[in-house]
């Protein structure tokens, strides 16, 4: 399918999606890029990656798709530094949690003859590093592809067929759409995870010795690499700070309903997102 | 260790507790008591109560333990019809996730001779339901026991010794320091989660579809019965009212950081968070 990937960031995604493309013998060669030169010699060791430069510029040479698996606030910076040496048809996608405008901005600054195609593979979780990498991990997932208006055709089949390949369950979105989406049902819960672990160190720290498996099913997701949400957050950060404020809101009507001991209508409330939440399954 | 046991409420609790005694011989008969005859019969028929009643009057004669697992917003009434055939140095426990101030109401309540000691085992989940209920569900699991100035000193050390029996690891704590903890360890957090439910309801429900693991993890207990948690949080509301401040004003800074695009002063908030959670492991 290709003949040399370059994977900009070799972490969880970056290295399963090497594995992936390897196990199914879908390309020749596989040069990583990161930061780490530690990092990226383990990856080439277990054989994720056949080469590495710590330039990602000098890893894209030659190369006839580009992954950026970095977190998301550096994918512009990264195609700055790295577009002048891409080869003609070469297609740049990303596994970023985030599409929105950086869709249309990186679109916007590829060279003539190389194409962009958004991708979000929802898979990954609140553990990371290559360590964690596995050829599986997109086989069964959904992956949001985000072409635009001015997408390339060609390229757009190919990254379809690329994450079908890959096992995933492709599916086309507007990049705005897919941030007001995975905004609500990503972004903020992250945020919100976050904030009830340090609502409870506000109050106080020594409390959580006492919390138990709910409250850490709650808050798993508060062990997520800050680097890479404050990207995620910072880039959706219009629809989250509106978000937020649809939530305070929420969360004032069940202090209004404490206020009043109003217990059918704080009944009703949890009754409601009980019934929603048991109708998506236990997962 | 007891004659015969009245089990109040024969759900996943009750169950578990009545499976646990029977298991470790720790008495020779156990009476339950509940709103549906059907339930109850059903218990009878696996063998988890030998005799039952939806009178709770009746389930408790000649009772020498008492235990009320149904809501603890009925623990009240259920006591006010009931109290009158206690048995003469009979000791009345429950299993409620909130103490403060309904230990001291319940205490009061007691007939001459009749102690009652709180208890609250950290056992549980979003399941419910005698289906679900296990011998096993207290071994390993903490209880905290909530012994007022007045608590006959007998009583809570036969008290102490039936959890530790039944496999838990008993911890001694003043009832209201028991709601500040668990306020802010497991009652917020519940209302978080039914919360966070909620609004993506208010958005748009229909993005309930493109949630992944992270949403279903940090919502498991938003599928936990509203019942039970109505009546937990408006036991518990004074403090769940002012710790709803502390997360909102938490909130207000993550929501500032977005607005100022100040993504240090937002990933340090995330890693503080972080921090913290994986410091209480992933259980």
């Amino acid at each position: 399918m290709f003949h040399k990937v370059a994977v900009l960031g070799v972490g969880l995604i970056g290295g399963s999606f090497a594995l992936a493309l390897k196990e199914r013998n879908l390309c020749r060669e596989i040069a990583g890029s990161g930061r780490s030169e530690e990092n990226l010699r383990r990856a080439k060791d277990r054989g994720i990656i056949d080469s590495f430069s710590t330039d990602p510029g000098e890893a894209c040479l030659d190369a006839d798709l580009i992954m950026l698996s970095t977190p998301p606030g550096s994918f512009i910076d990264t195609i700055r530094k790295s577009a002048g040496g891409f080869k003609k048809g070469a297609i740049v996608t990303d596994a970023g949690s985030v599409k929105g405008d950086l869709v249309y901005d990186l679109e916007r600054m590829m060279p003539g003859g190389v194409s962009y195609i958004g991708s979000h593979p929802i898979a990954g979780s609140e553990s990371s590093g290559i360590d964690s990498a596995s050829a599986g991990l997109f086989q069964g997932a959904k992956c949001i592809v985000t072409p635009t208006a001015d997408s390339d055709r060609e390229a757009l089949m190919k990254i379809n067929r690329l994450w079908k390949a890959l096992g995933a369950n492709v599916i086309e979105m507007d990049p705005r759409k897919h941030d007001h989406i995975y905004g609500l049902v990503s972004h903020l819960p992250h945020l919100i995870a976050y904030n009830m672990v340090n609502t409870v160190a506000s109050i106080d720290s020594s409390y959580l010795d006492f919390s138990g498996q709910g409250f850490r099913d709650m808050t798993r997701i508060a062990g997520s690499h800050e680097e890479l949400w404050r990207d995620i957050c910072m880039l959706n950060r219009k629809n989250l700070i509106e978000m937020i404020g649809v939530f305070q809101g929420n969360l004032d009507t069940l202090k209004e309903h404490l206020a009043a001991s109003d217990a059918a209508s704080l009944a009703a409330e949890l009754g409601r997102a009980r019934r929603l939440r048991e109708g998506i399954g236990q997962g």
